[in-house]
């Protein structure tokens, strides 16, 4: 499918937490954080998810106006209405029709592919994909680990056809789901399930939790699976992929594309230690800092893949 | 674009709560409950959304297995994972890709749109939408037109390309979102911006509240001259619709259609007084119930139109 990403923008939070700060809160030193984790420094928003979306969007649109608003975050800003809206009400747009996609970490993906078969089929003509997510706000420092983990950013890319001679595209996307892996993330509050109204519902229940160990179980042979899959399918090895950019999980998730996955180190966007897991805005946030740094041009073949809480597995050839 | 609806089902919850139950609950009178809002009866669920939107499943899939499921609901069961991972758990299936779109009550036309996107573009073959919502479970009864107006219920459809020969497609979709209204119809919880971490947030914040009189107003006129619009674009007559399918929001929007759009009267889906505004459920409950009295057969005419939290206005003409 011919997809182009003609706009990219980023907002980082300027408030930095070191896990020096942080390690007191949670009652674990600076070593433990580091050894399992791989975070060193993380942001905290003090604006809210609309806002901070906004903020990316504005870097990615210049002056162009989308013709559809996708927010594909993690976390809303509320249950009803959804995030668009208040992303679209924040770039003072209106008219413009906007919804939300979501699939946890894996939200962008899912946009982007989504936002490819709309752009081929004709159905839209720019369209704005928004990842924002303040992961910080849900954090439960009786969970150390998930809690050291968590960063807040935004990011959102503007897409659209290529001209005719322009190779830009999306070559292949691949998502499962394994419902098995249901409650190793979980923010289990915040709908029908455990209602403020239910006397069971305690706090913890509206916090971030996960099973970080049981999820890289899990998904370490599913991820070598897929990566093998998409190399052969597409009849790649791994020397032919420009930049891989993955779901920023945590370190341990990051290093295996390389330890295990066979990619060169040098080849993988690794922003963990700098900014955290920042849920649904890793993964365009990754692009992001790496296109900053000219870590890829027009015309290269660039690599996604991630696993979100599901569990699923998504991965994305993208000729850049 | 070529799109099939193959398989409807729907679950409607046994306890049908009366407007004499519901009455003093809220402080009103049955004549006021009725005159404000049209719903004599709605069902009260006791099972949760994942369970309620397989049952609907299974009735819509048969002896079919999807290649994707789409969660096209108001309010998740929890806010992470999306709702769409549950659903696939509860029909026992794994490894099949699985997000929501969240477009609050217009999330199923939202979702029938992507499908047809995907289905014409070859991405997936057989997709499973569901809305499954239990509006009841954040009724404030301080509140009592929106507590008196909502009802629990799911739907599902199982799109898949139609044979050859077959005619039918989605012939026309238009969606718009104005930010302007976005205030009028909230669950201001449950997310990064009221979060249960404020002190500031109270209970209400979790709860649905909606400005009935106000929406009317803002959506009334936006939605007449979609209906011209898209009855012009396609060279139409009222006439020429075989059936309208409309979201539920009220009695008053309800009858608007033909009042107001022309329609006639017989040909407008009204379950408003049985099943009250069931959010995204609404829009597919209304297609299915429909179908199961035989108010429409393959290769008659469909227009879904609807308004949403957002505020959004959307449409749909299907040849099913």
């Amino acid at each position: 499918m011919k997809i182009k990403i003609s706009g990219i923008g980023y907002y980082l939070p300027d408030n930095i937490e070191t896990s020096e700060e942080l390690a007191p809160k949670i009652g674990k030193s600076i070593d433990w954080i580091t050894s399992r984790t791989g975070v060193k420094e993380r942001r905290i928003s003090n604006i809210d998810v609309d806002l901070m979306g906004a903020k990316a969007s504005k870097l990615a649109l210049k002056d162009e106006i989308p013709d559809l608003i996708l927010n594909a975050s993690g976390v809303g800003k509320q249950v009803i209405p959804d995030t668009s809206v208040f992303i679209q009400k924040e770039l003072g747009f209106k008219g413009i029709p906007s919804f939300t996609i979501h699939s946890t970490c894996l939200s962008f993906l899912v946009a982007l592919n989504t936002a490819a078969n709309f752009i081929s089929q004709g159905s839209y003509k720019k369209i704005l994909i928004v990842s924002a997510d303040r992961g910080t706000r849900g954090r439960n420092f009786n969970e150390p680990e998930s809690a050291a983990l968590l960063g807040d950013a935004a990011a959102a890319v503007l897409v659209e056809m290529p001209s005719e001679n322009d190779k830009s595209s999306m070559i292949d996307f691949t998502m499962n789901t394994y419902p098995k892996g249901s409650h190793l993330t979980e923010v289990r509050g915040g709908g029908t399930n455990l209602h403020p109204h239910d006397k069971e519902t305690s706090f913890a229940d509206n916090l971030f939790t996960m099973n970080g160990p049981m999820i890289y179980k899990m998904a370490r042979k599913i991820v070598y699976n897929q990566i093998q899959l998409d190399l052969k399918n597409n009849n790649l090895t791994v020397n032919d992929i420009d930049l891989v950019v993955p779901h920023q999980a945590s370190g341990l998730a990051v290093k295996a594309y390389s330890k295990y996955g066979g990619f060169n180190r040098d080849k993988i966007v690794d922003i963990l230690e700098k900014t955290g897991n920042c849920v649904a805005a890793s993964l365009p946030l990754a692009l992001a800092l790496a296109y900053e740094q000219d870590k890829f041009k027009r015309g290269d073949l660039i690599y996604f893949i991630g696993t979100g809480a599901g569990l699923s597995v998504a991965s994305c050839l993208l000729r850049f």
